[in-house]
């Protein structure tokens, strides 16, 4: 079994308004950074998982993202993986 | 000017515990994954920067980092740039 540590970006699908990334963007422009649009505020997951290899880290990941760490509707994952315990 | 890209990553500090990092551990393992630990949950940010060139880009990530996006007590962040606006 080895570790590895995953990183997960969840994010509101482009087609549904992101309101709190437009409350964060007028935020950023009251503080006069005009140069900073287009704000979409999402979660990120961090994780270790303990598997045989990379290919069933991932298919581990995708599982949880599937059945608990994402709503499949509403929402796309991006993940990276890599082997160790580091951030 | 140019537009870039850019991916910021919150987390909370190694040191402060992350209860809701817990609760989906927790969960995780109910629905059988117990190879999946050490869950962290942060904030992810996507948005477009529009720069002069890439230091001065991350120079305003930073800035909106430590002004708005970010508690610099309880949080540290990570980011990513690149010119264009694909994601």
């Amino acid at each position: 079994m080895k570790t590895y540590t995953a990183h997960i970006a969840v994010t509101l699908r482009r087609a549904i308004l992101d309101v709190q990334g437009k409350a964060v963007e007028h935020a950023l422009h009251s503080l006069h950074m005009p140069g900073l649009t287009n704000v979409r505020i999402g979660k990120h997951i961090e994780l270790h998982v303990q598997a045989s290899d990379q290919e069933s880290a991932s298919a581990m990941i995708r599982e949880a993202c599937d059945k608990l760490l994402t709503n499949p509707v509403m929402e796309d994952y991006t993940f990276t993986l890599h082997e160790g315990e580091a951030a």
